[in-house]
């Protein structure tokens, strides 16, 4: 049958610019609300990014400021005192999708080389206006200047004004504004929960916040230890694929097969590298210029099934540190206990990672759902807002944790911080908002979370017995005086034992057994005296 | 303080295939499992859209064979008899990230240009192979050959072989095979699961899948109707923007502005473009290559803030329709209950959007959780079956309605089935797997749902009743025979009534006031007589 059209299909490439232009609600762009919540995102994330990764302690500023009296137009601007970046990048780096310096094995809050330019393109299709960038690097001599759009069918930038001077002070950094349509007053409780958020696990930043209402929202730098920057690191073995094996053989073609292993990799060395070889039945000193399609198969399927390999570095990952973990939770809740734990270095699919977690209880702690915590996610240091209900860390809370093994029912005033680092988040899309149920990943989340709710059954169940110690006191003390005058009268006067002093002997014993002291038995005794 | 590393980065950037190859599990090929699930989608989706978008009914053959005895090697092969590609697109079609015929406003199941490439990609990644092609067009002549890889920094086919023949017979259609590491055990679940829930919309297609075991599953054409086949349509003014208005303005350099609004846009005619122009204070007659960009902005605008505009075309997406979820939930469950409906178009950001919904309830239908029923959802005719938690008909089904209002509390044999159909689906990911929570869209899916609830109720209500009925036929049933006696007594002789006929005109009475046969009630009346 084919009573109807004729196949005639229109065929057409789009350059990665107009594809994520078309499809911007994949990367968090979707509408007015999110798109101005995801630019105060991408530009505050790389403001850190510019910062601790290395070694400098963060002074971001935002402000969001509108620019038009009809239209919703608000101006986005961050500063931070970071590195920089050098002049001849800003262009692609502002605007050409899919350029960045961050697609290398170093734990970043940024990955995929979109945000900023994301929010670029969100503002010149709403607005019209083009990006700003000031930028200078640490001993640079010169203040760069640049305005630019970006082309979305070529994909490259346009810049439509450029300047540069020279510096009157050491000031370093990077100061990008960009104008978008956005809804500030449906947005603003997003924004501000992602900062407050955000400031639990970066607490040695200075975060200065400047809202379009002219209110001035201050996170002071609460402690001043950097986490240890990460270390951009080769690949480990076990990521390897056929593709990258190619990448390498044209790289490295004069080499030998055996030193293309020994150099491109981490974890692998003379013994290794002739081991995988002779597995792979290819003779370590063939040039790798001329490795077929099937000797190089061949070595990705014996590195795959090789056993011995030391699991990868953990130098390009940068965990929070219990620390900072205590500090933020403590100052975000006052909670009557707080503990944390970072595990030791996993691995999946060949990328290191580390899982920390984090609880708050009692005090000013917030009181929770029907059926779980209040959950606090964080991605390499991002605090991730949407989606909580098809995150990994959901999915273990939900389905793995016994809660009534630790004293816990709820509703309850828990707070629960699961923080994922590594080289690479499985993110579920580019937009940064849930993480995969990876088996590796999930099974860590699970034990740190038992390792921290296992010390805060041990302060529940210590509380509890104290409560009930303190319960039974307050019960004898009562009768204190009672028993006093009822032994005083079998032993008057012998010994000149009086009275007071029975009651004062009674006190001792009682505080003895309870393991309080003698001035809060006391004080039961008293009261009750005084309330019979 | 800087203590530490001097801010030196490695800037570069990728090709979108590079880009995808990197984060593949964004497109959902995150691991040999999903990666052979989502090929198995991707070209079988493909599949569907070569034939029935063009009025063809589908014939399509699955099959998965392992080539390897080491390695879990598997080739995919998909075969269909759609419209076929011309020999020119091919090597782009299959060879190149972002090259579709699909960037066009008309409903098609795939989208993005990207899923077979992605499975091209991990195809070369894990095993080596390339990907092979045969197609051949409608009334071609020829039939052509391809066999390609994708060269991953440039994102260009590398054409390995190519052949081509001339047709013996009638044949049209396209036969892909892809050779892939994957884990049969666990994605065969998965597998099965998408074909019959596929089939429940698509009962026109004849689907046959051979399987790695040899088993051969047969999903027989079940009705003959083809679906309306969408229409391309012109974008509508409603999902303007500024970067739309310039690329227009190149393309249309020569004409006057009023007249590329009325060529480029839907529902815009001679007084809209007039209207719109005034408003924005333009000069209609103006030629649209000399528009500055705040004149374009202006125009944007003033689109937007216009009231009067026809909604967009409907032409552009094809819904199943009533009988064709009918039929499909009646035959994947014998339920003793089912109904669907198909809602009016409507619009969200310049997007037209039908929401579809049915129910099958009783018989064969599954028990559902304690919590919602068994949800089955569907995107332009597409099963979605990962992150149910996240999309948008689930935060209906768990928020929006109060089953207690139906007559339904959970669990019950209960299967809810919504299908959305749109030029655009707002999907979270690239991965295709949920839809975002866009207002409008799910406004209408709870609309629908409740418009197919209330007739559930409905059947249950009078199932109810008709039961309630029956329970006090039977009780009165028994007594007839006890009170034909007392009444026989009393009227005994007279007129030459009996006391069976007294009996026979009290069934008459029961039947009558409980609108059931004679024979029903009589039976009830034998039994207890018997049971006495």
């Amino acid at each position: 049958m084919s009573n109807s059209v004729e196949g005639v299909e229109k065929y057409r490439a789009i350059s990665p610019a107009e594809f994520f232009y078309k499809y911007r609600e994949i990367a968090g762009f979707s509408n007015p609300v999110r798109a101005l919540y995801q630019t105060v995102r991408e530009l505050y994330e790389n403001a850190l990014d510019a910062t601790d990764a290395h070694g400098i302690l963060p002074d971001v500023k935002i402000s969001i400021k509108r620019v038009d009296e009809i239209q919703e137009y608000y101006r986005v601007t961050v500063e931070d005192n970071g590195i920089g970046l050098p002049p001849d990048v800003v262009p692609n780096a502002f605007g050409k999708v899919l350029f960045s310096s961050k697609y290398v094995l170093k734990q970043t809050r940024g990955m995929y080389g979109l945000g900023v330019k994301m929010a670029v393109l969100y503002g010149q299709m709403t607005t019209g206006r083009p990006v700003e960038v000031i930028t200078s690097k640490q001993g640079f001599k010169r203040i760069y200047y640049f305005k630019l759009r970006i082309d979305v069918n070529k994909n490259e930038p346009v810049i439509l004004e450029r300047g540069t001077w020279r510096k009157s002070r050491d000031w370093h950094g990077t100061i990008v504004s960009i104008t978008l349509e956005g809804d500030w007053a449906r947005a603003k409780p997003k924004i501000m929960e992602y900062l407050s958020r955000s400031v639990v696990v970066t607490p040695y930043a200075n975060i200065i916040f400047l809202t379009p209402e002219n209110e001035i929202i201050y996170y002071p730098r609460a402690i001043s230890i950097l986490p240890r920057p990460p270390v951009e690191v080769k690949p480990h073995p076990f990521g390897v694929d056929l593709e990258m094996m190619k990448q390498l053989k044209e790289l490295s073609a004069s080499d030998t097969v055996k030193d293309l292993l020994i150099k491109n990799f981490q974890s692998v060395g003379e013994s290794t590298a002739t081991e995988v070889l002779n597995r792979a039945g290819v003779d370590p000193s063939k040039p790798a210029g001329s490795l077929g399609e099937d000797e190089l198969l061949r070595i990705v399927n014996a590195i795959k099934g090789f056993e011995n390999l030391r699991p990868p570095s953990a130098k390009a990952i940068s965990p929070l540190g219990r620390e900072i973990i205590v500090t933020g939770l403590s100052r975000m809740f006052k909670p009557e206990f707080v503990e944390a734990v970072t595990r030791r270095p996993q691995v999946y699919h060949g990328h290191p990672f580390i899982v920390e977690a984090g609880v708050a209880y009692g005090g000013g702690t917030p009181q929770s759902e029907m059926d779980k915590p209040v959950i606090l996610r964080y991605a390499n240091k991002i605090p991730l807002l949407y989606d909580e209900g098809s995150d990994v860390t959901t999915f273990v809370i939900k389905e793995d944790i016994n809660w009534a093994n630790y004293s816990i029912a709820f509703p309850a005033p828990l707070v629960v911080l699961v923080h994922v680092c590594s080289t690479k988040i499985p993110f579920k899309g580019v937009g940064k908002e849930s993480i995969a149920d990876v088996p590796e990943i999930r099974r860590e989340i699970r034990l740190a979370l038992m390792e921290v709710l296992r010390r805060l059954k041990i302060y529940l169940v210590r509380k509890a017995r104290e409560e009930e110690v303190k319960r039974r006191v307050v019960l004898l003390a009562k009768y204190i005086p009672e028993i006093a005058r009822s032994l005083h009268t079998i032993v008057r006067g012998e010994d000149g034992i009086d009275q007071e002093l029975l009651k004062q002997k009674l006190v001792e014993i009682v505080a003895k057994r309870a393991g309080l002291s003698l001035e809060e038995v006391a004080r039961s005794v008293e009261t009750v005296e005084i309330g019979t």
